[in-house]
């Protein structure tokens, strides 16, 4: 498929078009390689604002750009919707579902993480997780639906628990979409039912440990859960659950019914990285040498949220966007240094600026080093980073526009159902 | 489910959210009757802009807006998410999926076309119509993944059979989107492929008459012709379709295979009209009476592109947005006039305040009365006119900034497979 000359360049395929295999892919603009940057989706999408789009806050189109559109600048790169079935590390080469089996010089995995049921998959159709635009419009979907459906019924039992909406999870993902849940049915959906009162709708989110937000100091913790009480919504600690069916979740003292459940208790690697040769921890992540290379696997790479890495500081990195990117721009710079007869680049340091989560309007929590702040502050600051890091000027100004609207009316434009 | 002060006050029945139903219930604002609008979707469409979701130029939720929303001031209004599967005009009650029964008193039948195949649905399958946002959906998810299964593929003619685009039928749907592809396959789309070149995409447009829009003056026929032509498209007159097959349109003088073909020929009315007893025209539109009224089912108004009607002034009454919001206003006023007891208004008559259509970029005719302008000055004067008529502010800002960006630049950010 490629020209003459590109057949005797190195080829470094990227699996995934995230934040990782995207940063990576950009760093190797101008290198004399042929990259192949391979995704399932045509697009690449802002994950950070996904529970956004779940929550009709923003449209699709607004978090996602195509990946072909991205790179269209960026000569020694070429886009393949595709997706990888297995990796043959002994003979260098993926099997892919569309073109077959592709070799490669060099393979940096950026594949991403998908929603860990911790040994209960069966739990997935009842309480479905948040990993891709399909997943947010169809907990969207559900949402607005049981809302309607409400509007319909006359049975005050099941008119409540079509209007209730269970969380699983207290990390930012199942925080940012509780708090999102319930301005949506209390705010914005109050004006427009006649028969039901949706300021009535029952936000519960539940966490197994004794607060919300683990990965924050104890203070903003407690800040967040007081913040998400006064948005309306009820924060259950040390809940385990038993069960979960259509419609129903086990806790150790009762059953809460609910139209509307929602996963966000913990993320693997995608299936792809289970059958590779090396050791992973006990959620399936891979565990990668210093300079992010798979051990057993040469000339195999893996970054982003699939990594189980203490860094050269002596600190595990997180799951998170920015470590992701970092993490691209070190594999870049190490194939680069390989390239050029150099010696590689020190071992991968994460550079922590800090962390973030949103509850809702004018309601966040940021710590940034020593310093924690928390309310309108830590809001504005969220804004202002995630703004800065959207893929794409269009996004930007429709994104701002949309969030002041929001801010201003209250009212979210992305309520589609279809 | 009303409360009982309502349950003595006359209830108006709307079937149908779009232009029509939509204006016939604000129309009602106010007046001492419970007006209930039922919608299968959740949302109002701005269905001229539909060519545009479907050819990646804009993305669903800024071309629709939850008809709660917009009727969220209304206080006499409630809507329903619901579809009526069968009238009883004898005993003045409907049939609804969801809800049952329900009595009226006034039934305004809003329920729009649907695509009309002409006693050939089995071609449906294989030329999709272009009526709701699902349809438009499904058409740019189909044309985007043809282009990237292109992309992957070696054999030159099923490369070249991948990259062909067939709109049937020369009206202003026909058009606008022939226009609409050739604009994304031959510039937008141009950038970011590294194996096909999209410039050589080929569109063409199928006419059975000698002439493409005939509803406007032949001088503005050609115009639209010529300036198809100027952007690429192939525009065949005299086609009589024989046969439609999965990839492959027959006509008399061979086949024309092509991955994407999409059908705009016709229209026919929503099938809750079929059963109606009352005289219909050839393509099953209900003959009304000159107040819009249904011969034979007493308290029924029908409206819209349903609607078969020769005016008051001697026209017959096009199929468009403002003829539908128009013959609304004109339902809501008999309604209003027969409340309060006073004389029924004068029969209907459309004002034509000119027609239209869009063929690209700069490219577009117009006719308003006996003047009749193309080019440039059509274009802006489509644009202004559809800016004015979308519901909403956010929407209007963003689609504002979407085509200015488009128009800049050239890109298309709604371009989303999922």
């Amino acid at each position: 498929m490629q020209g003459k000359s590109e057949q005797h360049k190195p080829h470094v395929v990227i699996l995934g078009g995230g934040f990782g295999g995207l940063e990576c892919c950009r760093r190797l603009k101008g290198a004399d390689v042929l990259v192949t940057l391979i995704d399932r989706h045509n697009h690449h999408l802002f994950q950070p604002l996904l529970y956004q789009v779940a929550t009709a806050g923003l449209s699709a189109p607004e978090i996602a750009h195509p990946i072909r559109s991205i790179l269209s600048g960026q000569e020694n790169a070429r886009v393949l919707l595709d997706e990888a079935l297995a990796i043959d590390p002994a003979a260098k080469h993926i099997e892919l579902k569309e073109s077959g089996r592709m070799e490669y010089d060099q393979l940096v995995l950026a594949v991403g993480a998908r929603t860990n049921y911790f040994g209960k998959d069966h739990w997935e159709p009842h309480a479905p997780g948040l990993k891709t635009l399909e997943d947010a419009r169809a907990i969207r979907h559900r949402l607005l639906l049981a809302f309607e459906r409400a509007e319909r019924e006359r049975d005050p039992d099941r008119r409540e628990r079509l209007m209730r909406v269970v969380v699983v999870g207290g990390g930012a993902t199942g925080v940012e979409l509780a708090g999102a849940f319930a301005e949506l049915t209390k705010r914005v959906l109050a004006r427009d039912f006649r028969n039901i009162d949706p300021s009535r709708a029952h936000v519960i989110l539940l966490e197994v440990a004794p607060r919300i937000l683990g990965a924050f100091h104890p203070a903003l913790s407690e800040s967040a859960r007081r913040q998400l009480e006064s948005l309306g919504v009820e924060v259950r600690l040390n809940q385990r659950i038993k069960d979960i069916r259509e419609g129903v979740v086990e806790l150790a003292d009762g059953a809460l019914h609910a139209e509307t459940i929602v996963w966000g208790a913990g993320v693997r690697p995608a299936a792809i990285c289970d059958d590779l040769p090396c050791e992973k921890d006990r959620s399936g992540r891979l565990k990668v040498a210093p300079d992010l290379a798979v051990p057993g696997c040469p000339g195999v790479y893996a970054i982003g949220d699939i990594v189980h890495l203490v860094d050269a500081k002596g600190r595990p990195v997180p799951g998170v966007s920015p470590a992701a990117m970092q993490m691209g721009r070190h594999v870049a710079r190490s194939i680069r240094a390989r390239l050029a007869g150099k010696p590689p680049p020190p071992p991968f340091a994460y550079f922590d600026k800090g962390s973030m989560a949103t509850i809702g309007r004018s309601r966040a929590i940021a710590q940034i080093g020593r310093i924690r702040f928390s309310g309108l502050t830590a809001w504005l600051a969220w804004l202002f980073v995630h703004l800065v890091f959207l893929v794409g000027f269009r996004n930007k100004l429709a994104v701002l526009l949309q969030w002041f609207y929001s801010y201003v009316h209250f009212r979210r434009g992305a309520r589609l159902i279809s």
